[in-house]
């Protein structure tokens, strides 16, 4: 099984910054971590803070990709071209949120994503990741 | 490893009514295979719905369980009370919902609970309740 | 023909509290009268101030009887947990409130459950009921 | 008994247009069955698109008629001019829709008449002025 | 001087209806009285319920009369059309209310034409169309 | 083929107001313009100040045109009774505003009607009457 | 006849500053005018830009003065400490406001003290305290 | 003098949880003290998690006790039918909330039921129970 | 003990004006009686109508008193000012009101100073004084 | 003359995904057609996924055409920064959207583009390129 | 240059309160060290708790000084009136703000006076004083 | 000491549009100016019309700067993401905004980066660099 994660806006800062929420893992080690936990899923990994990479790689994705694992970060909130984007390919896609948004600014209540993913995980660290491919299995 | 489920109102009609929605398979059926699945987690299961019994149960789970799934269905978006008792108890809960809420009405949207659970799982069908008990493991 | 006339919070002191907005006939004595109307009618009743127990009468109803009678009373406004109910069973659902519930408070002029209902009757004072059995036939 | 009933916008199409939510029957035929039900009733029949020509009406019918059975249809959710001579009269006025009109726009969930209407009869396809005139014997 | 008094709909109830609000002189023998009062200025009066025909009539008093002293009505709060009309034409237009549109339904406090008016007079019974007359000497 | 032109309140107005919103070419002189540029389409116009006219004449030309190209101006924004007329007749609709409107006050942002207009096109001066007609050929 | 005028802040500049909304003559000098046009009515005057003196000399004017002509300025839409001294007193209170407060920003449209008062007066420039004292003649 | 504590959902927990915001003083133990205190009042109590239960027991209270002192906790903010009940009965009811409610989330901002009590008293920690009997006395 | 009431705006006024609301009692006798229930404590009053003078006599009391019975009146709902001066002062400050501000117009259910003051007593009358006082014994 | 189509996200997946909605041409073969309708027109084009690429765009094409026909898809509801490098530029834009964007979700009725645009066409499928390419001719 | 810095409500106790927030240095001795810092700037200073003398010094500035450096504190967030007093005067006004006002109350983003000021400078803490001066030089 | 001046979207056109809001004085002109200003400043300087290109950009300065003049333009008002880099970097950004936004759309009255910003200087045309650079010396 081939699934790709996709880690939208200062995501590249994980395991640098602000410990105290998101933890001192660099997201690379979390990912060879990871990759150990599922032997027979091949995950691919891709980030970018650029709105427009995001949305080009979603289309890539799909046909190549069985599922996406996808944290949009601030992009969840503002972008409906995102939204589009997913609602526009085949492959199923999973919205992940690393920190519980419900108990953060009143803005990052609202999805743009949400309703056109397969299901959302949020809250649990770094462990949406694992649940996320999970999900697929 | 000891949790519980808490399903919430009208969740007891599930695999009778709205099948395009909910699957139609009854919650019983679905519960025995889930824990085949997980041979070293005693699984409990409540339904009630009535918010106050929900309440007291999230009460009586506390030192006892140590974890609850919690499906409160509707009272997700109405109860400031079931909201109050997860902020009260240690023992961690974890909200999920069989169905996408964001592709609903929009006052489906809106979660009360949210805030103060260890996280939130939804829009993958009764494999919320797999994913659940995953997110304790 | 088997009707249920269900009666939420706050109606079981119909007759003895505010007759200005109520009138000062006990449901009881209405009841016996509107029975006497409707010969070939079964007329049931129930009254609860629990939002459980009217869910639970609603599920009860399926398959029981050809219609509902519904005067959800306060939680009309307020319950969503009904409204799934009532979208969850096949037995047709007639909303009634003896007040004009539009003369009233801002938040009475939202229902929750007239969306699922197979039509809202108001305003009549305790002729809502007559007319409620009387959509049935 | 003498009643009238007003017919708003659109309504002339009636069994012609979108029978899927208004029914085939033409509001003519309706109209001669529902006469026959109601021998004692003498009941009269105006349509109009124009806002101004039922109000015009509604101010004739006072002392005229001894009740109106109004679905001012689209200006439900439009007109302070009608429901300020709804109040304006002394003929009792009873709101009608065919459809129910919670189920459909926002904008339809507003009725500006609703308020100096002795009640609300909705949902229940042309059923509701056969239901209208019963409010009134 | 030419002036137009242009009443809208329910206006010619005037008298008639609701005397605790809108005082029991018929807006015929007032107007007999006002005329006496300003015996140097041609007192017009035009009266509909049609909103299309007070539209109609403002275009028309353009270059016939000085002035206009309009009381909109319910149309007041709904109708950008007639606010238009104001716009359009050149002769100066006074908005008057016989009752104080503060007092009232939230509705009521949106005025469409005031910004398109010289100025607007509310709440001094039927005294605003002396007021309103005044405003232009 | 054949197309009726309808403009809605004030627009009889064209040419001789605001000719530096709206021009100062009289309707008339453009219409004749218009049908110039399109020899093989029969251009109708009809031209009203009142709601329920232009519901009237819409419900005429069901059958009778191919097409409606609909200024309801003021009444784009305040009815819900054309938006119900355009949606029960099968002539196709095409919604047009001289002026820009999203450059205008709030509530000239809303359209009612354009749900249910096969198209929609704003701001291009008169030019959108020769637009509108181009989009049926 | 005792009329007191009372003008909230900034009025004090009435004359000097921005003649283009308020006009060049200086309230004093008009005050003098109008003293002259009303020979049998005794105006007297007080301007204050603290908003607790205007509500001191709202109180002691109850008893002293048979009207109140009140041009609140920003506080109309801010105070409603002003408001509640209008319902306090006795002595009727008619609200003026030089310029079209409607054509102005949203937050202008909203007045406090509207609904306390015996009514309201705007947009005639200072003619609006003319106007304001024959409302008590 | 014979007064009920009616204490709603999640207040059995009082004393063992969340000592910061509710103190850690068993509801039962302050209970005792508070007798103590007021020798000439007879002081009875229930507590209850189900609204439903609230609202019987508000009824029940109605012609045995001379005052209610009602901490509705979590219901205060989303119950029609307990503000329903309280206005039902003749019994006098006092609003406590033991934590300052404005200092918390927006929707604690809001109760339903204060506008039907007596009175409100919030803030003081568990003092507020002697402050509501003290507002009887 | 030293404490300090102090009243906002209007509440000179309190005896001669609105008995209805407020009794018929001059607040100067009230305080008398209320002098005489409390021998131990001494008991200052401050009333002004001026926002400014009210902050200043908060920051005054800082170290002076051990507490204020502060009722803001209007202030209560338009002044961030005195807000800020409660959050600056150490001196617990206790906010109390003579009717139910829920049961009034929807403006007087907002509380800027709330969320900054010890507690909240309100719709007593002026037993709220009283009750004010206890909350400091 | 040189016209400019840019297309906004996911544009570039026009033909070959939802055709329901979009119709299964792709906008290459659609593009040869309309070069092939409008002889005299200089036709280019340009499709980006990145809001800055076309803000990027948008700034060189000021001077080089004579027009852009800018579908801008869900930047349209979400971009300020397109709108100001409309309202940055002298080059003349032309809004389109190929399906009707009020029949959709409600966040997509708001363009921020708009009101810096010369005019929009919305609704008619792929032909709104054509009549967008007319608008200037 | 004659520059004068005008203080709004509680200002007066920088330096004695909330010094988290504010920091320690009393507002005198801040104001000698900016004095040192611009040798040929006279800087005059103004505080006061009452909006109506904030207004009555803007007034008095007015061809006094060349510019205000305003930091209106509370009032920022409720005050048309002084916002009316700097638009009507020709004497340059710079908004200040200690804190970053952004990361507070939502009540507090709010500013009524900052669209008709010069600049605005907020959340350097004291410093805003320092640049407010540079502002002008 | 070493500072990075990044310039949003569309102000690489600074001095080339639109002079009568933003000066005809093209940026990098000013630039050199300021760097004379300041000898013992390095100031460096970025433009991007590309949301992730700023983000990138900010990530980079950490560490490399000692302060970022950021003046975001319309991403102020829309990007989440740019305000999440704020917050991840230790870097301190001065929000810059050459015109008063406060005087324009309402839109542009929110911004999202000013809660994570050290201060904000908006409204002295190009002077706000200049004032963002003193605020770090």
């Amino acid at each position: 099984m081939n699934i790709i994660i996709i880690n939208g806006p200062n995501l590249n800062l994980l395991g640098k910054r602000e410990p105290a929420i998101y933890g001192n893992l660099s997201f690379k080690s979390y990912l060879d971590k990871l990759q150990i936990n599922f032997p027979d899923v091949a995950i691919d990994y891709f980030q970018s803070n650029h709105e427009g990479e995001i949305i080009d790689k979603i289309h890539e994705a799909d046909g190549k990709f069985e599922g996406i694992v996808l944290n949009a970060a601030a992009y969840t909130h503002t972008s409906v071209a995102i939204a589009d984007a997913i609602s526009a390919v085949e492959v199923p896609v999973v919205e992940v949120h690393i920190s519980n948004i419900h108990k953060r600014e009143g803005f990052r209540h609202k999805s743009f994503i949400a309703p056109y993913c397969k299901g959302s995980i949020s809250g649990f660290g770094l462990d949406v990741y694992r649940l996320g491919i999970l999900s697929f299995l």
